[in-house]
């Protein structure tokens, strides 16, 4: 009885929820870009409003991730994506919606760290063994709704 | 039994409390002045070092937020209130006593965001149904104590 | 039987550690040195890219922090240390392993808060009665590795 209650308790999601943002952002920050388009669904659908049409699918999401982090690097700029603030509520389809706030640290080697970006982040987290995105909504703060 | 452990312990409690954070600072961040008053008790106590008088009761509250939601409005500002590094105690009288540190990111329309304010946060959290707060002191790091 | 289940969860887990955390940084903020050595073994060892030697041992970690705060404290300036996006991982040798961003946000008084410093935060933490650091290296992103 006490393994079926306690997984379903908040601090149990919670903590699921958080240690995959943790890994995913690791991935992301640390330009291994097929290892971050699995922590996405294979027809994920990641849209932002800072880019006119979604990404879909884990090939694109990787493609993207892999020249991100080739101009990072050719720039010697480290970026670290900071999620928190997160509103974690299962649904009633067995997915679990997350709404996040987002911040970009983004430090050049020899330079000092500057606030790059501030975003709201939306998630739909489907979980077929670990958690995975399926759906991801950015919303950049600089840019009016 | 489960039912009683369970959430007594110190990750369902960070849980509920990091919940009603992430609730209440997208409301004061939403300009949805009501309602964030609503997540503080009827005779709650908002001090601040850099304003002479605390702010008392529920009403007070939610004119203070309405006021500077329509001036951030006007100035084409969001604000994100992060909490983060929070102590939570659950104290002998029932209450929660929550110490944190916080941040207001603020971006412009068409600009890039700044860090505009880091402080302490200090909670006296009560359980009536939800959480909601009884005190609140926030101290901005800029003015010296 | 709950008591085993429950501890043993992810969540409890990292409710501890952060639990750990915001006292420990609110220690070192607040120039509390020897208290804030007190959260390390006798015995550790704290390793930056940014210093050519580790500081061993409790009584130079107090050491240290005594100097940073007594100089900050001249300079009427203040410092939080934000840890998050944790990644915490229970090894089988007993220690729990824990990969943090981490942001040092300094203001001056008078002044406006800034990043001064964003970094890697990678702790092996120990338990006898409450968490200790044993071992934690910090990797500043503006240092090339």
């Amino acid at each position: 009885m006490t393994e079926t209650v306690v997984p379903g308790t908040i601090g149990e999601l919670r903590a699921r929820v958080e240690q995959f943002y943790a890994a995913q952002m690791r991935l992301l920050d640390s330009g291994e870009a097929e290892a971050w388009a699995d922590t996405f669904t294979e027809d994920a659908v990641f849209s932002a409003n800072g880019r006119s049409e979604p990404t879909r699918g884990r090939s694109a999401i990787a493609a993207a991730a892999r020249l991100t982090s080739a101009e990072l690097g050719a720039a010697g700029r480290i970026r670290r994506h900071w999620i928190g603030m997160s509103a974690v509520e299962p649904a009633a389809d067995g997915t679990v919606r997350v709404g996040s706030y987002a911040l970009i640290i983004e430090t050049e080697v020899g330079g000092s760290p500057k606030v790059l970006m501030s975003t709201t982040c939306d998630d739909v987290l489907v979980d077929d063994g670990g958690l995975r995105v399926r759906h991801r909504v950015v919303a950049r703060d600089d840019i009016a709704s």
